[in-house]
Parts: structure tokens; C-alpha cells; sequence
């Protein structure tokens, strides 16, 4: 008998992905679901929709609504919240180092570090140094930032992105499971306990 | 000792606002809040976005998504789903209407009686024979049809909408609990819970 399976499509620039990200591995363990990680690029997605940035930066009424809705979300989930500046963040470098990342044991770790050095720190993730702490501090080697920005793994990000798009994602954070979409991090208990009951 | 209290903004043609409706008489009963109902419009506000119709319209992906994620949530809660024609509804004269109802006990229930005949039964809420009938079945006085075209009850939607774009509202249904805002059919809760301990 396989375990149920879900897809977890993020972007480290989103606030929401932030909470999910740091959330998920407990809650998928309860709920004995086998994620896997996708980390992918909001920037082309939006792109299409006519967007140069984040709709949280477009829409101001929108964007003052989700940093204070973050933020008590934040609260009740023990983390802090810091609006890093810009925001969003380039979240290109950090991306595809996490795609390498998360071949390796300790993957999930690392894309939680970033995530924590950007919201939590309000550090610059487009910074390698950055990038490289947060390697350090999940113990994966130096060599994955070089080899993040080989053609190889360069073109997969894009092709994650472009699934993500054809999947019908058009936000961070993402679910899939089998044909479903679940959006945002509101629906990731229903996206969970989707994939124990139909996965 | 007052009881806590909230402020429920919702829009007729809004499919969220449909699931609050039919739901939140009940939970806010058990959790102890005052709920006053407040129908605004939500076409002036997506104006200033820059949209002349849903955003589910204009987003195809997101529209693509809404239905589906409602469709799912309604089934939870043993809600019918049809979609109207066209999509999204004129909600004008219901709104008019449900502001003069909502002065009266049974109200609600005609709110609701609007939101079944739209989205339960697929009915046109624009025509005046729809609200007609949902008056009726509310056993208020057809005479509120007529009432609501008069000035001073045109004049007060209006002020309602501008109330709700200077709180911050930038979409339906939203929840006023003191300062704070709460966007969202899946926020109700919050949004509830959010009166009892600070309200």
C-alpha cells in the first residue's frame, strides 16, 4: 500500500509560502502524507496576468490586509514576521539552489533557513552569502550554490514553472494532489486531508 | 456586560459571500457575537483596482480555481453550487432591498433566500419577481421593493460602500471585528473568534 502523495508548490518571495513552509513537514508527518517539494518562479506566472511585481505591492488595500492578516497568522504559529526589503525578493538564486537542495537529506531544512532568513531576519536572500549561511546551517555543501546556476538546473526551474502554470497555479503557496489544486496557505489542512482521503 | 460584536460585509453576487451567509447565523449564535449585516457593493471598490467585472473574470487561472474551491467547500458544508448567467450577478436592487429587510426581523433570512435563489437555483437576482419571491418566502412586506428605490435608501448603500472602501475592504465577504479586518470565507472563524476574545 502506498502512502498518500501531495504536491507543494512554493515561492520563497511569498509571505504565505513562508507559513506553510515552516509548517508543513509536522503536519504532513501527522497526517502520513509524502510531500514533495517544488520550489517555483511567481515572477512569470504574474507576468502573464499582466503583473511586473506582486499583487500585494499593485493592490494597496490588498497589500496592507496581508501583512496584518500574516502577521496574526504568525502569531498563533510562534513565528515572526519582518517585511523584508524590497519586497518581494528576488528569489531566483535561492530557488534553484533549493531544487538541488532538496535531493539531499536535509533539503527541507535549508529552504526553511531561507525562508527564515528572509521573513524572520529580514535578510537579503538574493544575496549569496545569505544563501550560503543557510547551506551551513543545514550542513549541504558549499559546491550547491555553483552548481545551482548550471544550464542544467537552470532549465529545470523553468520547467517547474511552466508545470506549475499548465497545472492551473497562479498564486504561492500551491498543493496538488492528483488532479486537485488546493491555493494558499488556508488550504493546506484541506489539501492534506484531501490526499488521506482520495490520495 | 455587552456581548462582542462584528460587522459582516458581504455582496450579493459574491459566490464567498453566499458561504458565509448560509453559515454564519449559526456559528456566530455558538460563539456568542453580535453580527450586524452590511450588504455593500463591491463594483465601485474593484473600480479603483482597475476592474469592470469579478477578478474572477479577468484571472482566468483564479476564476478556473474559485469555482472549484467553492464547489468543494459548499459540498462540505451540504450547499448547492450552480453558477449564475451571467457571473457575476447585478446585485444592486437585492442590496437595496436586504438594507431595509435587515431593519426587520426576518431579515436574514431573506439575505439568504436571495443567495439560495442565485447560486442555489441559478435565478436571475437582478429581476424584481426573484426578490419578490424571496421576500415572500421571508413573510416580509412586498412594499420594501418599491421603499428601496427611494433616495435616501439609495443614498445609504452608497455610504455603506464608501464605509467599507475606508476600512480597507477590497473584497467580499469581510469581517470588522474593532480595528481589525478579516477578509474571507475561510477568516470567519477568525474573524469570530477574534470578537469573543478582544470584542
Amino acid at each position: 500500500m502506498t502512502r498518500p502523495r501531495m504536491d507543494f508548490y512554493f515561492e520563497f518571495a511569498s509571505t504565505y509560502s513562508y507559513l506553510s513552509a515552516l509548517r508543513l513537514p509536522s503536519l504532513a508527518e501527522a497526517a502520513g502524507v509524502d510531500v514533495r517539494w517544488r520550489p517555483f518562479l511567481l515572477g512569470p506566472i504574474f507576468a502573464v496576468q499582466g503583473w511586473n511585481t506582486s499583487p500585494f505591492n499593485i493592490y494597496a488595500a490588498k497589500g496592507r490586509y496581508m501583512w496584518r492578516d500574516v502577521e496574526r497568522r504568525a502569531a498563533r504559529y510562534g513565528l515572526d514576521v519582518i517585511r523584508p526589503d524590497p519586497f518581494p525578493q528576488n528569489g531566483l538564486l535561492a530557488a534553484r539552489v533549493a531544487q538541488l537542495a532538496l535531493a539531499q537529506p536535509r533539503g527541507i531544512e535549508f529552504c526553511q533557513n531561507v525562508f527564515l532568513a528572509e521573513f524572520g531576519a529580514g535578510q537579503d536572500i538574493s544575496d549569496p552569502d545569505t544563501i550560503k549561511a543557510c547551506l551551513a546551517s543545514a550542513g549541504l555543501p558549499m559546491t550547491l550554490l555553483a552548481d545551482a546556476q548550471n544550464d542544467t538546473n537552470k532549465h529545470a526551474l523553468r520547467t517547474t514553472t511552466d508545470t506549475a502554470a499548465r497545472l492551473g497555479i497562479f498564486g504561492a503557496p500551491s498543493f496538488i494532489v492528483g488532479d486537485e489544486l488546493f491555493w494558499g496557505d488556508d488550504r493546506m489542512h484541506d489539501a492534506l486531508d484531501w490526499a488521506t482521503r482520495h490520495g
